[in-house]
């Protein structure tokens, strides 16, 4: 059940049993036969031979009510008892909260760890879940001599609840990037670099080649040259560029989806977004959507940072999150409010 | 360096070298030298043999400015060039994102997929980060036959960064309970169960044997029995209640924040939250923390669920969130301001 830890279900989970499986206490006291406590008064405690038990215990047999630790008063002789009590007061009867063959989780429902632990304590041993989609990353490393893309790639895929094997360096030729293409068995194949006007980029030749090459060039800056399409094999195929920053951008926003999406998760953005303010102009050309880096000044300004064009990665690694200027867009003027796209930490939020 | 995922950096990193290391294209295009192109224009467009380019290639020697592809017209024999470049136009110049001994990133800084990305880019092949914390679970289980608390827990543990060895099963007794806090070598321990007024409940008087117990009951309901301590070696011991829902929130508002604090996190709660309204009433005990679960009706609106005393752990896994009344607080009336943590995704937010 560990496993299944950051999926999601496969199928609609329902009761086998009741919840809670018996009559259990609600709360910690001392558990009684109600009819015992008839009369109990501030001014006539009754001195009751009682056993303490913990919220979520049984009901020792006998016994139909709880009374608070509060209300009992615990002697040597045994428990003062100052009110009386209704039976089944204090007390979860047998499937109060579920009876058998109510729904627990619907399909599609994050594996988070309460819900693990409500699905163990109903008595399921093992769900359904959605396979993690593998993830096959080729790079085909271009004139830098450090390959920074793949691991990347490959942090980002595992943070999207997808898994990944080796990463693949493929040669720069195009029939090396084909075959690359065509031999692996995957869910999805991200192939990274080879994808601009230079006289040896031929990731989209090579995926023309290896199945089919539905898209090459979208409107998004930096990651104009990204490319789209499927193996013969059918498997969906992404050529991300091979400059660090666009190949960030093009795997946020394209390929991160379709992981997600393959995984049964919510293929949205992974990120907390908030309302904010912009603390100067955004400025962005009209045709293409662009990514802007921002710093959170106070919870409710976002002052822009040099872009990804200027600075590359470095815009990502030093902002608080981003802002999406859609292709439509020029951008914003100061004080704009504006959607801001959250890196990490609840920290900021509030 | 991907083993630095989702790990803080213990110390700050400073850049080995130039950022880029050498002058490289902005943009794709074709590499040229800036002055052949003097005098070009759409009118005189000037025939040159030039190499297309990818951004973030280093540019070819003898050449000095990229000219953008969308105003470069490949034809057979050569490049038509319709514009005169500046020297260093379209070029990022080595070193103009950060210069050799630049911060690139500080302590304490959580390894997102970029920043691993920028980081290997700059050359680094290994960074210092704060060790995952090891986290010892020991479960003492009780009535109930199935141990949920435990798969629960370390779901928790390791959503928040820290590592764990198997969930030990101690014996109910109190030689068990305190043979089990002593024996481990961790970071921190979480005991679950035993930690009620009942008979058999023993956790409280272990770990006052097996070190010092510090607090035992809090002011949150469910969880009234946590307990807090460390042992003789002076690890933090938290005593957690055996009922599910008592063991989730008493994890979630304690132990949560220390796992993440040891591992070099944020301590705060790792959810997103955001301002709503109240659907309905929400009632409070006054002098308890209470959590109140609630489902997002709108984007806007908070509805107040059954809570954790009612339904237990079904209350999480039926949520979308959850509302913190704290102590001082009886509650909020219909359609007040309340701030919501939110358990997952980010469709819910926008």
């Amino acid at each position: 059940m560990l496993a299944a830890g950051g999926r999601v279900l496969a199928e609609a989970i329902y009761a086998t049993r009741s919840i809670p499986p018996a009559d259990q206490a609600a709360l910690d006291g001392f558990a009684v036969a109600a009819n015992a406590t008839i009369g109990a008064s501030s001014y006539n405690p009754l001195l009751l031979p009682l056993r303490a038990i913990s919220a979520g215990d049984a009901m020792p047999p006998g016994t139909d009510s709880v009374i608070p630790l509060g209300l009992g008063q615990q002697t040597h002789s045994g428990v003062e008892c100052v009110e009386a009590l209704a039976p089944g007061e204090n007390v979860e009867t047998q499937g109060c909260v579920a009876a058998p063959g109510a729904l627990l989780a619907s399909a599609g429902t994050l594996m988070l760890p309460a819900r693990i632990g409500m699905l163990i304590g109903a008595g399921l041993v093992n769900v359904a879940v959605v396979r993690r989609p593998l993830v096959r990353i080729v790079v085909t490393p271009g004139s830098a001599a450090i390959d920074s893309n793949g691991p990347m790639c490959r942090a980002l895929v595992h943070r999207d609840g997808g898994v990944t094997s080796d990463i693949l360096a493929a040669g720069r030729s195009r029939s090396a990037v084909r075959s690359a293409i065509e031999t692996e068995k995957a869910d999805i194949v991200l192939v990274i670099g080879g994808t601009g006007p230079g006289a040896d980029d031929h990731a989209a030749a090579a995926l023309a080649e290896a199945g089919d090459l539905a898209i090459h060039g979208i409107a998004l800056r930096p990651g104009e040259t990204t490319g789209l399409g499927h193996t013969h094999g059918n498997v969906p195929a992404i050529l991300l560029p091979g400059s660090p920053a666009a190949c960030f951008l093009a795997y946020e926003m394209l390929a991160g989806r379709a992981v997600r999406r393959l995984g049964g998760r919510d293929p949205g953005l992974p990120y907390r977004c908030r309302t904010m303010r912009t603390g100067r102009k955004i400025v962005s050309a009209i045709g293409m959507t662009e990514i802007c880096p921002v710093r959170c000044a106070t919870p409710d300004l976002a002052e822009p940072l040099p872009s990804f064009g200027e600075t590359g990665l470095m815009a990502a690694a030093a902002a608080d999150g981003f802002v999406i200027v859609p292709e439509g867009s020029e951008g914003y003027p100061q004080g704009a409010p504006v959607t801001v796209y959250l890196y990490e930490g609840s920290h900021i939020g509030g």
